[in-house]
């Protein structure tokens, strides 16, 4: 079992961090640096986008071939994403600086980057930076809330969370922070995550419990269903709890793991909730599905679909369009035999059974949809999967902010 | 080559309709009729929904293993979807009371229906009103519209349309009638399509030119992304234009086959334009995939996408949500040697070039924009194939119309 500690990334033994303004954006914090003590192992995952930004390329190839790291250089404000070769060497160097700074090799550097596409870094600013940033690095609680904010773009709040477990024995602490929000153009939703964690785990279980955490929290989430060029989660592990180390799918495996996944599923909600213009956050639970990729599919239709959003936004029972969703999902389930239903902290409201409509009380649902969390649950009866995913409404906000001129803002 | 006549559904040889008020709405038209004078063969296409209405059920059955038909009884105001077996048993009876009417079988009566979802039909409404209505079957210039405006739900214009061509000699005509708009809850937006003709053609090739027909304009546009319960495509053939059968691919099959494109293509963009909400159209045109499947799915992408939606609502010049769309499909393309451009009455401009954003002017992409009808224009240089799709934008009259409570309409 695990229990939620004051904090963020630099609760884990031996990591530090910060986070400063150095001129990428105009007023706010828009670089945040993280380094550990000691070299520590690495795990990514990355945007399925066929158009990847040039950090994610770097990332991709040190989590999967490369040896142990040392910290993470991220930047708010530019993307760096489809600025081709130049983007790739500009990468690179911001690396290779940091690197420098901290005497180790470059390759021992992850990147990242989130803000504007199509435009040059500022590389002079950049390098500059990171000289002016790193002698802050520290562990003070502080110093986490910097780099916690140094990656954020349009996010009204930052996201961050500490946890610790006993394995073995031993404390094992896992820190992180993660940005998400809209996409006020030429911006894209770009979700960053990074955990830092103390643990001594082999690679190839660390990238196993990253990809099963995210295949359930930030790959069940749409705020708006697009795909970033950027979006990452990274977690890096240093070994300084000094448990023995994981190297099977055994309890302790298990125990971090679930960690894990409560930390990103706590990011996506938050990211859902931040979601620009959002107003109501939808939590769907599919259950009884035939497999698990249907009750995937199906609980992603719903969150993704615009008529359930803004009957969402519009607080309207709408048990049909969310059927629709379903019919029109690929996925398979019987129609005749389902149940839905929202639930609230306003109460709950069966809007069909066994595939028939119910005749719900108008008011009775009103009350329920009036909340801002509403939870969703579809029990179907074709099998013994489930899943959930989360997603806002869209509404006017919505629109507003993602349908201005470009050119104006 | 055909051309155009003034006309609608009863513009060919040996049909009939009409349509009248008969009660299922408050006010408008709500049910129509067509006819043939003598048996017809048909062919039909339908939602791909797992979710389907009762009369989706009925015709597919008919128009797969069934014999002649001689009519087709639609309503409006209500879907008889989510209806269960009653649904079905209530189909079969209109199609019954009809069949009655004209001296004919159940089976060569073809059903559509559109409206509201999860309401079971007003029976004694269909039958008296199928009664008072067929009387009135002409062919009359008059009675094609009364047919067109039978059919449509929220739609805010009627959608007919009349071909000629030649075959062999012989004049063959083509009329149709369709219906689109979006879905003021707790509709959805169907998508219904009505065509006679009096070509002689064999079933199996009328058949596969309206699957092609339907491929490329009615599959290839989204208004808001959603599958509906109800959507569905008919064609009917009575034979009497006395053209020799076709019966092979010749050049007599592909000029019914474009005049059927030409019509659904209109049709289809006349339902975008239609689209609840929409104040803007997209043309979407992909040249240079390196297969069909990539050509079509990347632009369906760009017109389901609610971020380019917005930007176009916002007359933004938005090469970044475009390039999200295209590379979040799931479809290959090469990112690196791409062009992007915006066209319209207002002008061109050029966004990308090489995979390489362009440095363009503002004030040229603000007046491009500013038009109505923005055609975009992606080159690809991965191979030869090539596909269209059309879609509206998102703005604040579509949420606000999709927003409603239901339970206050």
């Amino acid at each position: 079992m695990f229990s939620i500690i004051d904090g963020g990334i630099t609760a884990p033994k031996g990591f530090k961090a910060t986070g400063r303004h150095i001129g990428i954006k105009k007023v706010k914090k828009d670089m945040s640096l993280i380094v550990s003590d000691v070299p520590a192992i690495a795990a990514g995952v990355y945007t399925k986008s066929l158009v990847k930004a040039a950090h994610i390329l770097w990332d991709r190839e040190i989590t999967k071939n490369g040896g142990t790291v040392k910290g993470i250089v991220a930047i708010s404000g530019n993307a760096n994403a489809c600025t081709g070769q130049k983007g790739i060497k500009d990468n690179q160097k911001m690396a290779e600086h940091f690197a420098k700074c901290l005497g180790v090799k470059k390759e021992e550097i992850l990147t990242a980057a989130t803000g504007i596409i199509g435009l040059d870094m500022p590389m002079d600013t950049i390098l500059k930076g990171i000289d002016e940033t790193y002698p802050y690095l520290s562990n003070k609680r502080e110093d986490a809330i910097n780099a916690a904010s140094g990656i954020i773009t349009t996010d009204t709040f930052i996201k961050e969370m500490a946890l610790k477990l006993d394995i073995c024995g031993k404390q094992v602490t896992i820190g992180g922070m993660a940005k998400g929000s809209g996409m006020i153009h030429p911006n894209m939703a770009t979700v960053l995550s990074f955990i830092t964690t103390d643990i001594n785990i082999s690679k190839e279980l660390l990238q196993k419990a990253l990809y099963e955490s995210v295949k359930d929290t930030y790959n069940m989430i749409s705020v708006d269903g697009a795909t970033s060029t950027n979006d990452m989660a990274l977690v890096i592990a240093n070994k300084m709890a000094g448990n023995p180390e994981i190297t099977e799918e055994d309890e302790f495996y298990e125990e971090f793991k679930n960690a894990l996944c409560f930390m990103n599923e706590k990011f996506a909600k938050d990211v859902v909730h931040d979601g620009e213009g959002a107003s109501k956050l939808m939590e769907v639970e599919i259950t009884g599905a035939a497999t698990e990729n249907d009750a995937r599919l199906l609980a992603k239709s719903i969150v993704n679909d615009i008529l359930v959003k803004t009957a969402l936004y519009g607080e309207d029972a709408n048990w049909g369009r969310i059927l629709a969703a379903m019919g029109g999902s690929g996925a398979y389930f019987d129609p005749q035999k389902l149940n839905i239903s929202l639930e609230s902290d306003g109460g709950k409201v069966s809007l069909m059974e066994n595939g028939e409509p119910v005749k719900f009380n108008e008011n009775k649902a009103l009350a329920v949809l009036a909340e801002k969390d509403i939870f969703v649950k579809i029990q179907l009866f074709d099998g013994n999967y489930s899943a959930k995913s989360w997603g806002c409404d869209l509404g006017h906000e919505y629109v507003r902010i993602n349908g201005e001129y470009r050119s104006r803002t």
